[in-house]
């Protein structure tokens, strides 16, 4: 009886394992651990809709609000202890040493983080200010990025850039602080005595907005000489700007293709490998 | 004399045919067709200036407005009766059953859609709502699609991009949220309390004007750090917004000059086997 | 003497003919025409600054711009007549026939309305209103094109990108002409009814400031579903909007190109001839 | 003593010499510069921070600033002293009047002014006005200069680029020109005679924040003709005006991507040569 129940619970706790731990599968994402992600973009749904005072004035939307909430918390308790429980059939997190390596994880206490500060605050009452609440939700955004290599790529993109985009991104950042002081000093001091324009951080703020081409509005010279110095700087400058952006989504690309094509490159060889595996086998 | 007729009749039929099927043709577009082009972007031209106000209020604009569109439903109406008339002559549409399987194609009923409750609104007098009418004349596109192989071309682009199109708008969405919940907490949240950041949803959109460049300037940053912040996010994070559109942009450029590739490779095969076949006529 | 009088005359016409015809060089402009695109960019700076209320208010300024203009009718009429005379050295605009199949080219008509206008206005007083002659002015443009061989890369560049630049660009307007009768709509005909929006010509103002991210700030959708269809349409629909021209721009640079390549292995061929030609001479 | 003192004074000069000259060194950047350059940098920082009137007006970051200034005209001073000391050990600044060519180069003239007018204002009082003062800190900006080659690449990236950066700018400059002239008469001089549109210049200044994709809305066509014209312009014009803006970038991105190979080529050969010198040495 005893040994059967073992034996069932290593089965389940196996199970489990290859549910949850994402090293467990060569490709593709398990069913749980999906709708683990999609309860984790739905939960940043929620969190966004739920700061829409238009939205959260309204009973039903505020009962849906509270009632999903909930439900998420016990979604991830319940995955936090999983995950602590299977985690003893990694080798490197078994026993009580390895349990308390692996809880001491950023990805474990990113999880810890997602449901526990709620947790707390549902069970005590409102002791836990609610904007303190939503900021630990963002820790969720870690939970998801154990399931998406595209956050890995980022990192190997910058890597791979490397110096020129340090380069090109000196040079931007010296052109943006260029372009400022001058134009401080032509609307600011000079001038029309602009208020926007009145210290060179305020300045700073029109060049960026400048020469990333968003153009709010909020800020522009409007003297003849500004608006010819704009002009000069805007024509030249938005191309300077523009080249560590541009550097980094050709780092970004050639990275991402790389990998598919490593990716492709592995699978046909896998293929191959079993196909000449099997006419070993039916010689047999 | 009635065989006579069934003669006439038939090549009658047979010349709509080839001028109203586009498949009935190698190559370019038959004289019928391009009308039909023209007269469906003449109705979009038509439907924008009948919305403007300033013109609708002319009595010698609005007479023309209702000349042109009896003209279009005519000349639809007309269109649709031939097309499936002529449709019997394709295998795959002979007989009655057949017939009705042509009806029952998605672009049959954008056919039938492009005139009919236009039609129905003429018999009856004004018993369907003008919005409704206007809503329905935009199945005139449909009409168009058939033409036009560039909305093939458009679906084989974002094909061709695959998972990389996928990742970098998986990415790009990240940066608009992550920018979006920080300018949230900056500027809704503490300091100014701006009313365009007090939700999660209201700074999205703030956001995305800025990220894609836009810069409306109905919402932006106000407090020395949500201003910090939004330079940041601005300088790194318009290269990562851009990453999905460059991806698209080259993908659909590649199928373009492809297709044009094979259309001319084709071309150049066809030339050669006439100029093959020719000497041999000129042999025998 | 007289014979003296015909060769010192042949001799000047020859002179001028060298300096004003630019097909008589090789290479480079001579400095006679090079006075002249001077002269012309001044001109278009003249007209620009003439235009400035603040400017034409000083007596100082409008003296300036007096004579400047007074000047630059006087040496475009003396290049006019000296254009004519000399035109007869180049065989196809010999005889009077000739003369007068020169003086109807596009270039002769527009040498002649880039002052006619203008000292007909000094001569008999202000008879032609201003705007008139400030547009005529504008014909000077026609002068420059005779020595920018841009101009002509420009038309090479959009027949090099053919039949893409018109695929991208249909694609651009229907989604221009789709983004906006989908504004209208919804924030035009629904919600808030917004008076930029309540027609679709408004409605596509609104679509072109947005899809090239110009984004004035002048229209901008308020209701949440359109603020969502925006930022879809935005998000994904700056990388078609931006097609053709990216298209052109590398048909242009892969047109430039090749053309400073052809002229180069040129250079190189010339140089070649004459080296290989200079040891012959030295044999010989 | 005196010889030992003679020596240690020398092995002093030789440390400074190579502390202080970057081309002492093979690769990277010395401590005592890198100092100099966080100095510059941080000076940078405070100037623009000064500026700003809400700290400014506070006494603890008015006497951060005060003590910072100090501090710094106190560092560049020692610098400057000691520059032109160890200059001397440079073949071509021995000597007095050697040292004399050192002090008239750009970066010593450059290191004279970054601290000499605010020292004398510290010593003498309030006599040389802020701004002045101000103004002569962006000198620094050469101090940094020496340490940056990406300056140098700047210029080559110009050169590189050449005859077609030429072509594309004149074309983008036609273009805004034939832009304003054109919103000038539709918008200035017609219609609405809006006053933003009322002289070229300004027309100038709607077209660049149009076809740079700013678009700050403190300028923009009323009339519905202007809309259509600017439409078009916007449309087929922004991939010209960004044709050299692209054109700098792929030449830039070439400059240093040559140069990064010429690096890494020249850091081989010297391994391989001291990989071939070390077997010879051990053999001996």
């Amino acid at each position: 009886m005893v040994i059967h129940q073992i034996a069932v619970q290593q089965g389940l706790r196996h199970t489990l394992y290859t549910e949850l731990v994402p090293e467990a599968r060569e490709r593709g994402i398990s069913k749980t651990n999906l709708m683990i992600v999609v309860v984790v973009l739905l939960s940043f749904l929620f969190l966004a809709l739920e700061t829409e005072p238009t939205l959260a004035a309204q009973p039903a939307w505020q009962a849906a609000f509270d009632t999903f909430n909930v439900a998420v918390v016990a979604i991830f308790a319940v995955e936090y202890v999983v995950r602590v429980y299977v985690s003893g059939l990694q080798p490197e997190f078994a026993g009580l040493s390895g349990r308390l390596r692996y809880m001491t994880r950023v990805y474990s206490i990113a999880d810890l983080l997602a449901f526990l500060p709620e947790m707390i605050a549902l069970l005590l009452g409102a002791g836990i200010p609610l904007i303190a609440l939503r900021v630990f939700r963002l820790f969720r955004l870690i939970k998801l990025a154990r399931f998406v290599p595209a956050f890995d790529v980022l990192g190997a993109a910058v890597r791979r850039a490397g110096s020129q985009l340090l380069t090109t991104l000196a040079m931007a950042l010296a052109l943006v602080y260029v372009a400022a002081v001058a134009l401080y000093f032509i609307e600011g001091v000079g001038g029309q005595q602009q208020e926007m324009f009145q210290s060179i951080p305020r300045a700073i703020w029109w060049a960026i907005a400048t020469l990333t081409t968003v153009g709010y509005g909020d800020v522009y010279p409007v003297t003849p000489l500004g608006r010819a110095f704009a002009s000069v700087i805007a024509l030249a400058g938005i191309g300077v700007v523009a080249l560590p952006a541009g550097v980094f989504a050709s780092a970004f690309s050639d990275e991402l293709r790389e990998r598919e094509l490593a990716r492709l490159k592995d699978r046909v060889e896998e293929i191959e490998a079993e196909a000449g595996a099997a006419p070993e086998e039916s010689q047999a």
